[in-house]
């Protein structure tokens, strides 16, 4: 099991519709219109989407407050990631962390440097100081996947000092982005460096709904923007994903109620998790929480929850944690109101 | 100017609607009742698509006639061509051909072989077999673009025998495939032999319509399939392109009547284009014509087509051919007789 959301391998086991707590969805579903929008959009599937991708372009720099110069999209956030391990030497990552950092750099035959996130998951600025050379590329999640926490504003701060003093090059995978509290936003900080040496990516997949239409962005830096190019694939955005790019971020209602709505079921969850004996739920920045098991493995656990039609994900996959982890995603009140009753069932064994 | 289909580009530069001759995309457009199936998928668009694509193999392999077990799925046909390239040391191109084998060879650093098409743009066998080694990927489109020749079925399987005595590897690029006369089928013929050495890709984009919905397939062989799947990225199908995908092979009355329609045009095309003075307009199997431009040079042409409100295609940015060669797709009858048309007012210049 490398990834969450696989619900065709695991529908049969259950008799009735299974909940997913494996893959973290925004559970308000994409904002509304956004369907009129695409059957309003279906003769553009008959020409090639434009190759430069300028109006999407054009909506996400306004989104993001970012020039469009600075502004690559892409097959999903995975297909960047994937651009920009391609181009640099040698991979740092953070354990645990988001598989696929590992995997892109794998499948390139990328020397990897594999340091450790500290025991509360937060970053070890020490031995990435230590260790990073130049050109490294260093691959962070903010918030980090599976551990859910967002780098301190201060601490990245402190990162970028490193990463410039070393001239290595941070990438800030921030594909959960808007689920967490507005405390600082970082494309708004790196602005101001002219994003020298630090690239950060985002992603419709998570907040709006939408990991079916494969729509990534980023605001990169301008130096390896030429190398980054020759990398990408043209047309890499379908028609409709385009289409979509274009909508969503206008939806500033929607934004406003999915934060909101996020924000109440994580206290919720906190709370009621925290509640539970034999387990420890990590505190969170976003829309998934890391559970540690002190009394089951994980795959005890998942058959416990698929039975009762909940789909959890296992973490020993994430290299740097074992089987006595779990991760769920925050759902509807209903959702999770379910997850919290298998929880209390489970005590009881 | 490195691909066609670039309206945004020039759409300023005439008032009106620009006839678009310079991708070539089936006329007919996408299959009827594609659209009422796109909008029954909409809910799909908020799970991550099945990342094997089960169902969606399941319809190609179908389709084919070929084991599921040898299907593979892209972002586009260039999304596969783009993962072979990356996994063979040394890329063999024949010239002219699609711009982007090379530039995806590029890309990756890897050597470039480039070899010449006969005059009549037919394949210099003797060439191959000189110059290919162990492990060198050849690519050739099959029918070519731009010159829009299939490989004689004898000249295939001879072919076939120097890439398997030499242990090269083939991959055969046939996006234009069913717009072609049925003369053979590779995947039928390469079937028998268990696709050693050999791959076939496909693609929904140019017969069924749909440019905007990327999505690529191909039959590829055991070999390299472990090597090749490190490449793919996750999910590299949206969600809808699969709905797409299992849809339109089953439309068999699109299919005949689309391969009836351009095999009306094409020789409607071909005649008409063959009175006209001051060109050349070479044979096709498929549904774009290359012409050789006796009096004038492409720029010329592009403008004077443009200023009528035609896109056609130029084509020095094909390595092997100079700036007297244009490229125009076959489209509805009504559009080919503008052509037609714009080409009879340029004879009396």
């Amino acid at each position: 099991m490398k990834h969450g959301g696989d619900l065709i391998t695991y529908e049969k086991y259950y008799d009735g519709d299974l909940i997913d707590f494996s893959s973290n969805i925004n559970p308000l579903g994409p904002p509304k219109g956004l369907y009129e929008e695409l059957i309003k959009g279906f003769p553009t599937l008959t020409s090639y989407p434009d190759i430069k991708y300028r109006h999407l372009k054009s909506s996400i720099a306004k989104y993001l407050k970012c020039p469009i110069e600075n502004i690559v999209v892409g097959n999903g956030a995975v297909d960047i990631i994937n651009n920009f391990i391609s181009i640099f030497p040698r991979i740092m990552v953070l354990l645990p962390s988001f598989l696929e950092y590992e995997q892109r750099a794998l499948a390139y035959d990328k020397e990897i440097i594999r340091l450790n996130y500290k025991e509360d998951f937060t970053l070890d600025l020490e031995a990435i100081e230590k260790n990073i050379r130049p050109r490294d590329l260093l691959i962070l999640g903010n918030p980090n996947n599976p551990t859910g926490l967002r780098i301190h504003k201060d601490i990245l701060i402190k990162l970028y000092g490193i990463i410039r003093k070393k001239n290595g090059y941070l990438l800030l995978d921030e594909a959960f982005y808007e689920f967490c509290p507005e405390d600082y936003d970082s494309i708004e900080i790196f602005k101001e460096y002219s994003f020298d040496n630090v690239s950060i990516i985002r992603a419709a997949t998570k907040f709006f709904g939408l990991p079916g239409i494969r729509l990534g962005y980023g605001c990169i830096s301008e130096k390896p923007i030429r190398e980054y190019e020759k990398m990408e694939l043209p047309w890499s955005v379908n028609a409709l994903a385009d289409i979509a790019g274009r909508y969503i971020f206008e939806c500033k209602d929607y934004i406003e109620e999915s934060r909101a709505y996020i924000e109440k079921e994580r206290q919720f969850l906190l709370k009621e998790l925290g509640a539970i004996d034999g387990i420890k739920a990590f505190n969170t920045h976003t829309n998934y929480i890391l559970i540690k098991l002190l009394k089951w493995n994980e795959e005890y656990i998942f058959n416990f929850f698929l039975k009762r039609g909940l789909l959890i994900r296992k973490c020993s996959s994430f290299n740097g944690l074992d089987d006595s982890y779990i991760r769920v995603a925050i759902k509807d009140r209903k959702s999770n109101e379910k997850l919290i009753k298998a929880f209390r069932e489970l005590e009881r064994i």
